[in-house]
């Protein structure tokens, strides 16, 4: 390898991982010191953790491999998330316990590993830093998908507050009524499905194999407000006949009502939102809704959801770059706009969508060895897979094999519907 | 249609009537009074109340749809199971509540019920025979279930009381050791599943539908508990990186460190069995385990599970009548017995084989219209599938398209482990 | 001593034993065998488990001390209730669990002890049967405490169940509506308090002691259902300002809205009882109340509820024989019979009377030594005291110095309202 | 009135008013932003809540009745601890999920309170400000008990952090031991209980009136850490026969092994405390244990806990001014010096003292009208009574008739033994 060679390549992953360590900054710039430790439910970690704990990937599995000493002696327990290789963690749900690190504390702790890291880079070999390339890459993903947590979890911490705070202002979407669903057919057949080789991915979306698909068609666009008022009217949460058994015990145990955010104020559903509570935009698609609900939605309209690899096929003839996402700032989705042209329209950012799989070991997986085949592999029971990003996902860190996972009761998160059914239908 | 084949028809369905309901009578004989109301744990119904609630099924859905009126006002809610078309249900985990009616009642509403229903199939003409055919089929197949369902829930109230009842002397396992597992392997391909038309289907078994396998292998055999035991010895129990995340929550809270039944005593390894307390079979496969456990197990064994598809193919090279059933009276399955000889065995009867498939409908699936849409579809959600039955599912109740469904923590069923692996391991 | 003497205390102790045994079997014949296991919630205790732990009181603490060898070598641990002196016991909660013993065999138990019991008896010496005598009679007051137990706890399992089964026929109370209640004035001033040293009583009782009383009265009868129901109609179970805070909680958190067994059935309040379900007596007293109830309606009535020492005091005056009792076969409390005398009447059987004090420790009371220690004196935490006896009470089993103790939320007991308040208002 | 009185009496106030505020300002200046929002435990509040709470009080019960708009509409709801006639309030158990208001925010809250209230004052007729002269008074007292429940749940906080912060540097107590603690005798009798008329008091020690007393001893010191040493070293924790019941079911539940704060580390007990995690004071007195331990200690010593009469008399020779008090700024209490001289120490300061009277109303007792009625009546129910103060009582707060109260499993309180026993001992 020549030289020059080393030095592109070195300086783009420092550009990379400080551009993405920076992006984690400036979400919680909007937050007062009072917001960094708050933890509402055990699902949600407060931002401080999401800073603390990104920084502890980096430290834990890049830097403390090559003998660079441990930070402080209580963080390598304290931001485990759930690394039993790596040693015990301290409680899920009780990240919001701990005043201490303080906020201030917390930023020297990433600023002094991202010097250290940066240090440790320059000073490579090539050959050291091909081996370790991927597990920066890794870090970097996996800082992306806390960045999408931070501002879930800012949003779920700050909805139960009665006095509603703001995150930041943000604009409404298109008032002009979406285009009426379109059917679009897909011949199924014979499929490779996974990653294809092509940067990176997940182990979970390896290895590249094949699955037969029955002709099948996807709406050509997310499931809006709008319609899912029709099914709430319809009393589509008051009907078992509707729910898987165990979504109907949630709706019972829970009194569902409505998607998670949604509240009957003054005569009128409003919303609450990264952009404080606002009245809903009946053209954008019906957002922070559970598996369940999404599930019994699309039974309601006479349909289903899609499974996880005819969305991935479909996915095929979509640009990535087309919807919503974190870059925007938009921080909530796009209603489609536009007339309707025969193509796939919001696969990517603007909301998760649920499938009907659950999430599984594709044929021929195998975790990563180490420690970091927890990172995805242990965690397949009892979790529905999502697909195309959101509104609030980097626009780089999605691609069409990408699978998100979470548990088919799980509302806090910017998951929508996109209806599918049998093509003989 | 001819008058004798009538006759045929009609009294083909009534002996087998008569045979599966009696069959039920015949397995609740060894109890005493005490020991029909007994409710231990939420998942687990007292005998008494499997006895009126399968009487209710074909009351409910072939009976009251004709116009006969209900045996007993209160029967309809106390005996649904979980028929939300029905209507509301006394509370699954309050089933032992209930000393009233008493078994003599139970036994007196059942019997009125045949006499119903023997007398109703008497009267139909062709045409309604037709019609309520396929409902009648569905009351015995449903029967069939709670027959093992019974003897699985007696042995779990019958485990926790330290008086260690009998259920029925049984005879121990052959004493001589099985012939090491061997590898089987198929080829895969694209593949039929599911129902192939021929008998009766539950509707989760529908539609039958293309499936592409990667080449693949299964033992020729279940795991043994010596095989199981050297797991437990290797500190199985005790290592996270074997286990799923969900599962090594349930070894930590509820202490698993032994199959269900299993227990030390005075210096030996002992298991409590319908047959009561006794050593453990060392040859015989291993039984009450969990999803959890089997996953933990195969990781440990550098395997895997199969998945459902991969397990009906293989299946499809095997009698079904080979293995141990309920009419076998045994109650315990049977070590594999003699040299290997390139087939697999112990497919069928001996115990339900957890496969790596979570319950999910089939393409094209859509469950039965009406209430009896509830027997299956509703439960597509956080199970796992088990294929194959066991030592107390009813020899003519099994067929190699058939899907048992349970909770992934699941350890009262008769539940063993088979691995699989990819062809090129 | 004489022999003359013997023969006759011996006697007199050997009969008694007989006759309360025997009346527990009594109460038991009513039930079908169903009913014996059955328990309903921790606190109710299966029929089989009264009629198997007061036999073990006996074998444990008076023939096991003695020599005897155990009947069973599992019944020192199912039916020990809490005697941690003794060992491990079965958890309270899972009482109901246990198919076996039958009920053949607890009978078979009793009556091996009581052989065994009465065998002793006669072979002591006169000085080994003054040794022994005061457990026996403790057994015996053990006893008759669980034959009201077992009335309270049958009434509550059978209150839940739907078909709402019938203990015995039983009369209802008189039409005639009660005199307006009258206060009675009591001096108070230095009072002795406590055990007066004839008869029996249990260690909690011990020892007299004075308290100094300020003037006080009660009223002269018990509140009736009718006054009860102008509490609830004027909103006492909507209004917090009624309510002890922790009071408060269990009226939101259990939803009470009238008394435990009220039920509003048809357009008319009805009660459950032993006697089956039944139109409210309006004359008669209130009953199972919780102690919250009891002071949220003194509270309302503009008084408050005695304290033990105040109604001890005023319960001097008063006969014990007069009330209703087990040995009337009624079953239910008799309402206030005839014109008010300026006496107090419905002191004793009836129902037992909620006091304003918490279950404490007498001055100088110290626990009975031993194992027995355990019956009262580590139960001084988090209880109220009720005084009085009530109609599934023995007659011969209260006394004006009886503390019966209840945690304040508990609602199945056979627990009434008297009104006390300061003799100044 | 002359003018003159009406200055001195509103300066008074205005004063006390101000020093009162001023010194619960000064209790949280240790802290950083983060340590203000923290709840550990449903029992816990964090001082953000304490700093709101304090100002809610004089807002709603002084400013509120005289028609002061609200500063801020949620904080009605949001502040109310636990007053149903005030209306809703903020779940407890979720004080700890509210970021907003900030701490900038609560301290203009609390200063624009204050600002009011000395303008109100100001402004008022002499007529009117004796109306609301109490109820200031009120809000004064309310205000110091939370200055010590401040520390109180800043420990807790701060205990469960494995960072184990600091509040404040503190110094360790005298390392000379303490003399043998001696029994003080008293004769009893009839003896006046209760407010005696000088200055302030709450309700719940009202009104004065008599008890008689047997006579009593109690030792001249309180329980040390060392004497407690020995109750562990002797099996106390593992000896059911020391416990009351519901106490025994804590030290198993929650495995309760030592006083709570207690923890062996690197072959010494320590404990932590307000000034850090330091090694034990053997010669101090054991704090922050529950009732339920004091009381097993108690038994193991052979002797009991005193009744708070009997406390409250030994009180009444004891100057209120000699104990440890938060005024000292030690937040630690100091052990015993000097010789014994047959007087009681430690009566006021130092530890509140546990004592074996359920917290219930006095006779004749009866809750101020309207909400403030809430203030205490509404808890006799299920705590115990403790008396004297402690380091981190203002010493101006407490007075020999004080009743606090807390539950018996309570250990988070800075709370202590004192042993007392009947005089015929």
């Amino acid at each position: 390898m020549e030289p020059h060679e080393k030095t592109s390549e070195w300086d783009s992953l420092l550009v990379r991982y400080q551009m993405v360590r920076q992006k984690t900054e400036e979400l919680v710039a909007p937050l007062v010191i009072e917001d960094y430790g708050v933890q509402t439910m055990a699902d949600v970690s407060p931002p401080k953790w999401h800073l603390s704990h990104t920084t502890w990937f980096f430290e834990t599995f890049v830097l403390a491999p090559t003998g660079v000493p441990q930070f402080h002696p209580h963080y390598r327990y304290l931001f485990n998330s759930y690394y039993e290789t790596v040693g015990q963690f301290w409680p899920r749900n009780q990240r919001g316990w701990l005043s201490r690190p303080t906020v201030a504390e917390v930023f020297v702790y990433r600023h002094a590993v991202d010097e250290r890291i940066e240090k440790m880079l320059r000073g490579l070999s090539s050959e050291d830093f091909r081996d370790i390339l991927p597990t920066v890459v890794l870090g970097l993903n996996h800082e992306q998908q806390h960045q999408e947590l931070l501002l879930t979890d800012i949003l779920y911490n700050f909805s139960v507050n009665p006095l509603k705070p703001l995150y930041r202002e943000t604009r409404l979407g298109d008032k002009s009524p979406p285009p009426e669903a379109q059917w679009i057919s897909f011949a199924g057949g014979l499929q490779p499905i996974g990653y294809d080789g092509r940067g990176f991915c997940f182990d979970n979306e390896t290895p590249r194999h094949q699955e037969w698909l029955d002709p099948y068609q996807l709406q050509d666009r997310l499931v809006t407000n709008e319609e899912f008022l029709a099914f709430m009217t319809d009393g589509g949460y008051e009907n078992p006949a509707l729910w898987l058994s165990a979504g109907w015990q949630m709706v019972q145990e829970f009194g569902w009502k409505a998607p998670l955010y949604w509240s009957f104020e003054d005569g009128e559903w409003c919303e609450f939102s990264l952009g404080g509570m606002r009245p809903i935009s009946w053209n954008g698609p019906v957002q922070h809704v559970s598996y369940f609900e999404a599930d019994a939605y699309a039974r309601w309209a006479g349909a289903r959801l899609p499974r996880e690899s005819e969305w991935e096929v479909a996915a095929g003839s979509v640009s990535v770059d087309e919807g919503t996402f974190l870059d925007s700032r938009r921080l909530t989705p796009n209603a489609v706009k536009g007339a309707t042209d025969g193509r796939l329209r919001q696969m990517f950012g603007e909301l998760w969508q649920w499938t009907q799989s659950s999430y599984s070991p594709y044929p021929g997986y195998y975790p990563t060895s180490g420690a970091l085949g927890e990172y995805n592999g242990k965690f397949m029971s009892g979790q529905q897979v999502l697909r195309g990003g959101s509104c609030v996902t980097p626009a780089d860190h999605i691609r069409p094999t990408y699978r998100n996972f979470f548990p088919p009761n799980a509302r806090w998160q910017f998951s929508g519907i996109r209806l599918a059914r049998d093509a003989h239908d």
